[in-house]
């Protein structure tokens, strides 16, 4: 790896991506932005053109690639669709691949990747929970640096440098609550998309937002973190802590217990991923312990967030039931984006899918993506 | 070093040292309890002697050695005087001391081990406090480990495993607040022993639980911290935190802060710095969050506490005025434990101290030991 770090990030116009950008701007001697990605939203990448000097960019929509070729002019190379995705990540000049793709999207061009031994900075924690078995074997086989970006699971990597991982006897991965902390159950079926998407403590993309909303993130990040750390379900534990100070914690075997803790800033386990195993220096305002004053700790409520549940079910069968859980629920999250379905069928939808699929052990990458489109398309019959 | 490791525990029947034989007791292939030593609790230590079968013992009091002689008849070798204490912890089958005298007394077999390079478990501040610029240059010199046994500084330890030195920003040193942390200054006159001595979160020995209603503990802590991490005074923060789950924190240059917590358990750091680089199994209760609920952090109050500022200010003043501060703290502890000055006295006795003290740049062994006692002369004649 070349002092300078050549770096792709996959999905350069969405919340990771406009952080990864920040971050990479602030080091020029160490990091260039190589590669850009959008889905379709060329006026963003554009100007990220102009300020960063990719050598390309990748737009997943073909007309809108069409679009951006003519403005460019030939300045910069312009691929499209998911070739181009897979494309960009393998070629020889890259080391580092930040994989910020919003769902399923983020699974091929991330298998690339490791194929073609570059680091993974990975955001994208579907491409974990659909083909968590597959990745980490793919890992290994390859010998990649597989890096989490999400804030928990980078806490729970940073309390994890320097100590013997068969030493870990449980995972508490925190959660902020979401706007709905407080609000009672039986309001659930009124609540609207706007409430959805206020999240008290951090800024991110609306799929992201709303299952925050639903705890279907944390449940997501407790399937991740199964794949990442292998723990089983048993040892890893969600706690509802609304500060977010705490960004997750780790107990071993002598009872002591390491957390790692900041701002809610994604910009840190951007960072993080990047410069690891070293740490780089970061401006910015540090926790004030006196100012905080209090850090609050409570069991989440899995009645009322009955996706967090669902998560633990879909992880404990194993197989392709985490695929079809994260197909159903980016479906019927697009169905209350599109306010077709009321908030509280979210889960309802999922667990219809879940009861009717039939799990299948060991997928291989084919299996897993015929679960996910058989699920989306049975999903799309039930709304 | 062989697989089962021979330790000295100097102090043995004081709070570190039956906590020490506790954690030993529970690895009896991987630890020997080989030496043993009291000031004159002969009782105990023949107990301990029994259970433990140590290959020798030291008595600090010439008499008590003498009877336990006649006691043990010749099953036990028992030493006795500083000599004593000297000669077990430099013998060659000894592999670890761990150094939990109270107060000064611990600095010179201390510096005897360091010499015939045992590994150190380091529960006696004060010989960091008094003597830090000595003890870190003889580590360093003699490559030895030196493990912290405060929960505050395993805390820290623990949090700085893996991780580079040279990108720590700040350490965060919690503080319980001691049982008087909502008395209001106006009563600390009328303050009695027991009210001192009733501390809410730890049970520890009568010196150290003084130490910590005045926070003068902390301030020791803060001294010992700069010599065991490398920090300056300004870079260590105190925080009252009265839960003390927390154990102490560290932050670092990306503005990403570790910590590390557990229950109020000695045989945590004890185990620790045995172990260490691994960790074994404890068994005993884990931290609950979300019973625990909970944690609190505030500014100390440091015209009420003043033993802590008198801290700082000893530690910018360097030399040998940590000594000075150390001495004075020691005597004036042990006339508030005697009823002979009230609990406001004692930051005034301290002060007095440090202020005539003509302050020595870096002062050898022989010029701490004359500081001390000068110290302890002058503000014998000052009560």
């Amino acid at each position: 790896m070349s002092t300078q770090k050549n770096i792709v990030i996959l999905g350069s116009t969405g919340s990771i991506g406009m952080n990864s950008l920040e971050v990479i701007g602030g080091f020029p001697d160490r990091f260039r932005a190589m590669y850009l990605t959008t889905n379709k939203n060329i006026d963003l990448l554009q100007e990220q053109v102009d300020r960063f000097r990719p050598k390309g960019v990748v737009v997943l929509d073909e007309g809108k690639a069409c679009e951006l070729r003519k403005r460019v002019d030939g300045s910069v190379e312009v691929l499209s669709g998911e070739a181009g995705l897979e494309e960009v990540v393998t070629r020889e000049e890259v080391d580092v691949v930040i994989s910020s793709l919003v769902g399923f999207a983020g699974l091929k061009p991330t298998v690339a990747a490791i194929q073609h031994r570059k680091r993974i900075a990975l955001a994208n924690k579907e491409t974990l929970v659909v083909a968590g078995s597959l990745i980490t074997s793919l890992v290994r086989e390859y010998g990649v640096d597989l890096l989490p970006v999400d804030s928990e699971h980078s806490a729970i990597f940073q309390c994890l440098v320097g100590e013997d991982r068969s030493r870990v006897t449980k995972l508490i991965l925190t959660a902020s609550g979401g706007p709905f902390l407080n609000v009672p159950a039986g309001e659930f079926a009124a609540l609207t998309v706007e409430e959805a998407l206020n999240h008290p403590k951090w800024k991110m993309g609306n799929k992201i937002t709303i299952d925050s909303a639903t705890l279907m993130n944390k449940g997501l990040e407790v399937i991740e973190a199964h794949w990442l750390f292998g723990l089983p379900g048993d040892r890893i534990q969600v706690v509802i802590h609304p500060q977010s100070v705490i960004h997750s914690m780790v107990e071993f075997v002598d009872g002591s217990v390491k957390a790692q803790l900041g701002l809610p800033d994604m910009k840190l386990p951007i960072q993080y991923a990047l410069s690891y195993p070293e740490r780089w220096p970061m401006n910015g305002a540090r926790v004030d312990f006196p100012a905080l004053r209090s850090m609050t700790f409570f069991e989440p409520d899995r009645d009322k967030f009955r996706c967090l549940g669902l998560a633990y079910d879909a992880l404990s069968l194993g197989g392709t039931a985490p695929a079809v859980l994260n197909a159903a629920n980016e479906v019927a999250v697009n169905s209350f984006l599109a306010r077709k379905i009321s908030f509280d069928k979210i889960p309802t939808v999922i667990e219809r899918a879940l009861t009717l699929h039939k799990t299948r052990s060991n997928p291989d990458i084919q299996e897993i993506i015929e679960a996910d489109h058989q699920t989306r398309e049975f999903v799309g019959t039930l709304l």
